[in-house]
């Protein structure tokens, strides 16, 4: 895979954590490598928390965009369906284990824990020049016609 | 309490959450009520997840820095010290219990659940037009001296 989920079944979406249209927000990028969704980015200054140390808040939309849209994609995957349900976040735990340079480029991995029809249990770590930084799991759930976020990507 | 807990003793402070100096963040104006600790905050369009719906990972943005701003003044009280100690996340586990309307503001309302000497669990909530949309608990750790966030307020 060579283009990002968001950017391949999602390039109009403009929510704060994966839109690639939101010229304001995070903007990943998540790649699929065998059993694995990766991503890398690199945080901005006013993502800190404090000088030289990238805010939580943002460490956990990171993990919750990227978490997401890998249990989109296994849950794609099960189905043998050419494109992704619509997913949302049902709960995401996240464990901040040591402060994350800002400095320096941040990198996801995700893997699937759980997978049943219509949700998918993730399990996600933050890496920052090889050491882990940060770990969330959450629960992401396909949403059936007339849920609001039907129709996000 | 008249003033917020960040414009009091952390004027300058420009995390991307509650940062007071950040111009591109959160900016969350934490008030004491009692034994609660409160904020109303308006989402603007670029926090959203989708057209009208705020974003997980800023909802817990919001509850992150909220509840670690709870934490600090709790500790504060117990220790009947004039100023909070410099506290971080460890974790924060929030749950999205319905989508959050992004026109109107959302309110937030935090509880101390447990304290000890150096760190407190909070409950938070957070609600949209008195419906309760999104639950967190997290905990919260004052740092000591030689922690790259003991100077950070």
């Amino acid at each position: 895979m060579k283009r990002s989920l968001q950017e391949t079944f999602a390039p109009h979406n403009a929510c704060f954590g994966c839109g690639q249209a939101n010229e304001k927000g995070l903007q990943i990028k998540s790649m699929v490598e065998g059993e694995h969704v990766i991503a890398d980015w690199q945080p901005q200054r006013h993502h800190e928390a404090f000088p030289g140390i990238l805010n939580g808040g943002i460490i956990g939309s990171l993990l919750d965009c990227h978490s997401n849209w890998s249990a989109a994609y296994f849950l794609m995957q099960q189905s043998n369906a050419k494109t992704p349900p619509c997913t949302v976040t049902a709960y995401f735990n996240v464990t901040l284990k040591r402060p994350t340079p800002s400095k320096e480029p941040v990198h996801l991995v995700a893997t699937v824990k759980e997978i049943k029809e219509d949700r998918a249990l993730i399990s996600a770590k933050l890496f920052s020049q090889g050491k882990l930084c940060a770990t969330c799991e959450g629960l992401f759930v396909a949403v059936k016609e007339g849920h609001p976020a039907f129709h996000r990507w």
